[in-house]
């Protein structure tokens, strides 16, 4: 077990009818809040009004900035803090996904930053300071609502960069399991496949083996994910699943999940990200694409007995061909692709993806070159 | 699955000789520390040497508060926060167990308040403030390291009650799995077993028992506890069971596993409480006596779904018998008493006993009278 450091300040309020609470927390940070948000749904399923509502009760200006994307992108987040700053915004509160709160994350970022936000991204400057973050999360995904780290896509360079630091945890997250009872099928496929990337990130890259109570909470967390997974597409209106999803999400990646591991790397999430920025599918897609390939990479180059020990905690499987297997079956039950063919990629573009994703994982300090990054797609034909 | 706030800013710095990182930690919050301490274990194994070097590099000043006894008592407390005013002391340093942290605890909140410290314990005042407290844990247990609570035993009027407030959270934990290596044998029992009882405590007491993830968490921790005590026990110098045992223990009472869960009690605590503020044996040692009689007691109160469940995740066991049988099992192969005799408490004091909890089931508001306590505590004959 690999030293390490753990520290999580972010306040979680969770259950039903919590939304509301967000109003008197946002008043202890400050007056003029930008509310950050999607492309709508958040006024279909009511959490538009009540956020509203409880921030103009404790006295609070609303701007609003919306029309976040999925894959959030750069010419927004550059928007967002002008508006920001146009309209002296002393908190943010994020209403959404994922990529809501990163982009909420990185727009509290810029706002207090005199260069491009950019510069976060590539690695150019570290983030010191950002807004009070306030989020109200409503599709258990990306862990974003208790770490402190964001994914920003920059469309004109099509790198789909991360940026993190400590002034990034949100102060406070609402997660109300009821807000995601009308989620379109799609992203409840896609949020599955992010949390079980989370979890699985460290647990397999690890170069130490021996965090015995890590690992248990690895597979915890996964079984939680995939058994709650299967309830909500059996029955949407299953609450007590709901809830269990949604904070199997938030756990799998808060920092729990890694603690002890040592070496560990994020190399789906690396190659992911080039797919994500070529092609603009879902991160969840694009993992359930990348995930299996790795793993008969991963079998080729490291043996067996991770995936023979996950697959038998987990999926009640033998052999690490099988554990493989299991993890196939579960990304199609959801829905999500697990062959480049199945999102529409053409297989003659491995070599410009893997291109792409050197940018990452370079900047990333992994020791990977393009072409096993090309043969690791190669086995997603 | 209920409602639930969970926070927890603790920062935990974890692994091999981590402790002197403590000194600029603790720089950032005062210039003039109190450190609590045992009766001498840390002169021996090091730590104390590490810790006040640490701190000297800083240029802190260090008030020695030491003697703190298991079962920590209100008069050392006192005379810990008489120390810490005469010495103008901003900044607590704990370097210890369990008792260690919660002593250091009343005394940082004693610190910042006019009336008594007791007044915590019995409910006459709320904890508004307290010293900044940082802690070096060398015995792997309670979970004071990374939770807001403490216990302390008046020792005029034989009650061992707890306070608790947000500011007793410690700002930072260092815990250097190394310095259990020597822990004598009991110790281990009495770890293991309170960890155990942290972990069962909200999974067997709760009212909603849909809270798949947080019962899936239990079920990893409760594991992790019984397979690293099984290694140390085995292999003293094994350090990463030593690690896994010392993180698992501070995960079971940081309030990770506990959410979700409602209308849970702390009844195994509660009567445990009483046997330690009356014979003042080990918190560990009268947990190992009063889990089994009262999961017997709860088998016929409440049937046998839980006791099923758990133990059939966590030891293989059919029934709820052979898991109440499996939990004696492993307690006895610490070395932990699992029967009052074994402990030496004679069964005609059962009534005295059970008078004793009543004044914490009636200070946390718990619903039970002394009769079923008495039926419980005859369960441990």
């Amino acid at each position: 077990m690999q030293n390490f450091t753990f520290i999580n300040p972010t306040r979680i309020i969770f259950g039903k009818a919590v939304l509301a609470k967000l109003g008197p927390e946002a008043a202890k940070a400050g007056q003029k809040a930008l509310l950050v948000y999607g492309r709508g749904s958040i006024k279909k399923n009511g959490v538009y009004d009540v956020l509203t509502g409880a921030l103009e009760k404790e006295g609070i200006t609303v701007t609003e900035h919306h029309g976040v994307k999925p894959n959030p992108v750069l010419s927004h987040v550059r928007s967002g803090i002008r508006k920001a700053r146009e309209n002296s915004c002393d908190l943010i509160v994020a209403a959404g996904g994922g990529s809501v709160i990163d982009e909420a994350k990185a727009i509290a970022a810029g706002v207090k930053y005199d260069g491009d936000v950019w510069d976060f991204f590539c690695g150019k400057a570290a983030i010191r300071e950002a807004l009070p973050i306030f989020t109200a999360l409503t599709l258990p995904a990306t862990g974003s609502e208790m770490n402190s780290g964001c994914v920003v896509t920059n469309e004109a360079t099509a790198q789909k960069f991360s940026a993190q630091g400590p002034a990034l945890f949100p102060r406070v997250s609402a997660l109300d399991p009821e807000t995601t009872m009308t989620l379109p099928r799609t992203q409840i496929a896609n949020g599955a496949v992010d949390a079980i990337a989370h979890i699985i990130e460290g647990y397999f890259t690890t170069k130490d083996a021996d965090a015995a109570v890590t690992d248990e909470i690895v597979h915890a967390l996964a079984r939680s994910v995939i058994d709650s997974t299967g309830r909500i597409l059996k029955d949407r209106a299953d609450y007590n699943a709901r809830a269990s999803m949604m904070w199997s999400a938030t756990l799998a990646l808060n920092g729990l999940a890694t603690c002890g591991y040592g070496g560990m790397t994020f190399i789906n999430h690396a190659i992911e990200h080039s797919l994500s920025a070529l092609y603009d599918i879902a991160h969840g897609a694009g993992l359930a694409l990348v995930i299996p390939a790795w793993f008969k990479h991963h079998l080729q180059t490291s043996g067996p007995a991770r995936l023979e020990k996950f697959g038998a905690e987990v999926f009640g499987t033998s052999t690490a061909e099988e554990a493989i297997k299991a993890f196939e079956d579960f990304f199609r039950k959801t829905g999500a692709p697990v062959r480049l063919s199945e999102a529409a990629i053409p297989a003659e573009d491995i070599p410009r993806i893997a291109e792409n994703a050197m940018g990452l994982i370079r900047l990333w300090g992994m020791k990977h070159e393009q072409p096993e990054i090309e043969k690791i797609l190669g086995l997603a034909k």
